[in-house]
């Protein structure tokens, strides 16, 4: 269930000087392999500006290496050689060894260092070229291909084997699980993706609990909340179920309360199986006003439009102006409202997490399909119907195949050339569907010292980095952490520091933030520990944790959402009916999908026997 | 009927600063292809020499590359990755810009820059160097394996097809014609190879200019030529049709017309079957002695061996020191004689053109193929006897022939390897075979100027750049040309001027010789546009019109000309009994090479019909 074996061979020749841990002096493929060739990557960061520090240019263009073997479903093992020019070469200070044993993790590719006078632009001083090869299996034949293995791919594909049909999964990335990610830190696990279920209401995720034996932690709500005013920016705290005790606008809480008990209400007039129909029937447009135009126009004041925008930043990584009232109301809805959607206690999103992380999920369901379903590092480029079936053309092997679940995320369709194209509708949701900014920081500490002061760990921050954290600790293995959210625009602000940058920036914020309640900043321990996940930099989830809508576009191409294309069926998170950018609302929605396909496949096997007769 | 599509996929990365106009962040071939890798190539000119010019060299590396991928059968569309190592790297003034815009066309491959202190040798000051990747198809079962898609190898494959007998035709160009090949000028097409034909002796021809419609435009020939004497060099004119009327050597056009009379004469007595059994009938050995010889030898002056010499040059593009006397009695015998075959009108080997371009002969009977039945850019590198057939391996795949049709040039076999090796007879007659320097240099003006004052555009010329021009207008579309023939030594120092020079002296060339008689210099007009072909640097051709031998070879080893190989069979105008040189020699040969090829599969036929019995 791990990345494919290179099939990168390494060769020492006889009586050439030794080879270095950087290097091997001679690597193959054979032919069964695809070559792909690499622009030489520079040191320049997303915004075209590049460090003055070669280390971090260095650092950059293995990012952007590695940005570019991605998309091309290759990893570092795969590189045949590598050739590194360097500016200013130093033979006693190599400022590329260091990254470059990182970004390798072992593997020994051929590789040429060239001391160069200058590159392309005089700001740059390094550059890597890389060639790499990949095997390509031959085309093969299958009832149904899968693309994407995070859990609405797997739980489509294990449900069209239940059904008896072959299936195979294409999966970009080296692992399953796409925003299910559970990663190690400080001994244990920690979601850098989806972290939450409850036992009540996400009952396709609890029958999984059970079905697999995944054991659960319950979500700490003991203690107090500490928040930053959204009216004056001052600390204060308020338990954990209660209302803010103090305001820095006067009234500000109660108006705040209004304006929320009234989108809870309106939430709950909405139909999911027909948004757009059902707001009609409230007599107003709420698709033509952004979440921030529906709070000014029912009177919310500083702390309304605050905590609101703290709402849309947590749960879709995107600013209050950014989002479609109604598409709000509708995410809101699926989740049981905004109540529900955001309560961490019994019923609500944030109740139960996993102690082995909720990757644990995606393991279990590909665990349950036949063996060699899964083919990874293969990111599907073409899909193209023709008279003989859907031909799907991934880095790996290409296919034939009946029938296509495509589960990536609606903006993502772009990196898939569909033939026929898209339809006009679907493509207009594909191109104007919008992923937020959000990014996980995970700081583990050897104890869980904001406990000790009777806070639950639980901050709501309307200007600092995190708009939010959470405790996280998983106490049973002595794990203590926050989950920290960075989102929106200050999300998008702190994703331009460097990495360590980040990092000061966010353990500088929660000092600020939890200091004063701990007896002072300094107060605040040192991390053991830090982990962070961006997404919207993810090649193959470019956001997290769902696809959005912008004021407008519900209205206007919103019932093509789950509308097929032709023999090709989509599903994932943002597809479902039920707790949409949930785990939950991922399962579901890979049973729909199947349910369509093995319809559609039975219904041929039907017409086709007739046709025999 | 283009050359085949790339299989070269282009992939940009997410969230990697945008790729550039020149090039692409990852490139990828499939499985199917092979891969080919090419030194660097610098800006070297063919003698070795370099432009002091950086953006010169660049031009020049791109062409020196040009030819390494037309040697592998690759284009710049099958280009993976591109490296360009510059000296003196200005990023202010990137000259290596254009050129690559201009070579690339749109592709973009994987790329790096690398300034360099300095190359391999001081006066180099660019560098560039290619991967590239083409499809290489699985070996396929055929009757007949043709090489070459000029008019000999496209009408030996229909010959072919048209007995029942299955037939590849693997062309190393993109493009079908070989030496037939119009090019766009001023509006309308001009030939930069074989131009023209008769509507009498060169039945084959004529049959194809109404078998597919094709319109022909009759030569001028209404007006005086202009004349450098070979005596003085002095320039006058002379009515088409008759004799110089002026002389720079005293009784020389009287001498000259003698020479000549008994070229032709002796010209008759040759039996084009055999060659060298006639000539000994004459006793005396005619192919001991170069042209030059046999002029000196019946006491030739200087106008005769100046006009003899244009002869050869316009004819074969050799000095008449180079071609044994015996191969131009036979090669003139093959189209009448001397005098039938430098005329211009009825009967002549200059008599018609054709509105389309003689190239629409070779696409006229490409298109009579079956579908698919020519592989572009598959030049042939291997062909050998095995117990199972005649493998032929081409750049882009193999075929198992029963037959093998080679319709190269005699002295381009040196591109093939033969198993088993050729004879030794045939060796020596493709390595003693040569090719001269034939180039043509198409000037269009707005009008006909030279009609005006009488002239017929004809130019004879004993010591300037162009031996030979004829007017080669298309009256009805508006289009008017000379076509001057640039050949021989004159041709080769030509040559070896840059592009610019070449047309500046060609220019330059015909104001000197014209102007006399338009009323000065300064009467010629600016043209307004001009191409050239040279065909000696053509990697396909190597020479044009028609390959030509020196003294000595034919008696030694011309029988082996149209000798066939095992079960290989050679086509080609050199190898045909009439109008060799031409197109109406190239398509008897095709004719005579598939009589030879449809005879022995039959005979096969029968045999392994026999042997059922």
């Amino acid at each position: 269930m791990s990345a494919p074996k290179s099939g990168i061979t390494s060769l020492a020749p006889w009586y050439v000087r030794d080879q270095r841990p950087l290097y091997s002096h001679i690597t193959t493929a054979t032919t069964s392999h695809k070559i792909i060739t690499f622009a030489g990557q520079v040191g320049a960061n997303e915004d075209g500006t590049f460090s003055p520090n070669q280390s971090e240019q260095v650092e950059q263009a293995y990012r952007n290496l590695s940005q570019c073997l991605d998309a091309a479903g290759a990893t570092p093992n795969d590189i045949l050689k590598l050739t590194y020019l360097v500016v200013n070469y130093d033979p006693n200070n190599r400022v590329h060894r260091k990254p470059t044993t990182e970004f390798l993790k072992g593997h020994l590719p051929a590789t040429t260092l060239i001391p160069v006078p200058a590159l392309a632009s005089p700001e740059m001083l390094f550059e890597v070229e890389a060639i790499a090869a990949i095997p390509e299996a031959p085309l093969k034949k299958v009832d149904v291909v899968v693309v994407g293995a995070g859990l609405s791919g797997l739980q489509a594909a294990l449900d069209v084997q239940k059904a008896g049909y072959s299936c195979v999964v294409l999966e970009a990335r080296g692992r399953v699980g796409g925003k299910t990610w559970s990663r190690d830190i400080a001994g244990g696990k920690q979601d850098v993706g989806a972290a939450w279920i409850n036992d009540t209401n996400q009952i396709r995720m609890y029958e999984l609990c059970r079905k697999y034996g995944l054991k659960t932690v319950t979500q700490n709500t003991m203690g107090r909340i500490v928040m930053e005013d959204p009216a004056d920016g001052s600390f204060h705290t308020f338990p954990y179920g209660g209302v803010p005790e103090k305001e820095g606008e006067k009234g500000g809480v109660a108006n705040m309360v209004q304006v929320r008990d009234l989108f809870e209400s309106l939430c709950h007039k909405i139909d999911v199986s027909d948004p757009v129909g059902s707001c009609k029937a409230l007599g107003k447009d709420y698709d033509k006003m952004s979440m921030e135009e529906f709070v000014t126009s029912e009177g919310g004041g500083k702390i309304a439009h605050g905590t609101i925008n703290i709402w849309c930043k947590a749960m879709l990584g995107l600013e209050a102006r950014e989002v479609s009232c109604l598409f709000f109301l509708d995410y809101c809805k699926s989740g049981g409202g905004i109540m529900a959607m955001r309560s961490d206690r019994r019923d609500g999103g944030q109740y139960l997490r996993l102690v082995a992380g909720t990757q644990s999920f995606s393991l279990s369901i590909a665990s349950s399909l036949s063996p060699n379903t899964i083919l990874f590092n293969s990111p599907v480029r073409n899909i193209e119907e023709t008279s003989e079936g859907v031909h799907v053309t991934s880095a790996r092997g290409s296919f034939l195949a009946r029938r296509v679940i495509v589960s990536v995320p609606t903006p993502v369709y772009h990196e898939i050339s569909f033939s026929p194209p898209l339809s006009e509708t679907k493509f207009k949701l594909s191109r104007g569907t919008v992923h937020g900014y959000t990014a996980k920081m995970i700081i583990a500490w050897k104890e869980p010292w904001w406990r000790r002061f009777g806070l639950c760990g639980l901050l709501q921050s309307a200007y600092g980095t995190f708009c939010v954290t959470r405790d996280t600790s998983v106490d049973s293995q002595g794990l203590y952490a926050l989950t920290c959210f960075s989102e929106g625009d200050a999300g998008r602000a702190w994703s331009r520091l460097s990495k360590d940058e980040r990092r000061a920036a966010g353990v500088d914020h929660i000092r600020r933030a939890f200091g004063p309640f701990v007896g002072g900043e300094d107060k605040v321990p040192e991390p053991i520990e830090t982990i962070e996940q961006e997404w919207w930099k993810d090649t193959w989830s470019q956001g997290c944790p769902c696809p959005a809508m912008p004021p407008g576009l519900m209205t206007e191409v919103g019932s093509a959402l789950r509308e097929k294309h032709g023999s090709v069926h989509f599903v994932g998170t943002e597809t479902a009916y039920e707790w949409k950018g949930y785990m939950e609302g991922a399962v579901r929605s890979g049973e729909r999908g199947a349910t369509e396909v093995i319809q559609a496949l039975r219904e041929e096997g039907k017409s086709s026997a007739a046709a025999k007769l």
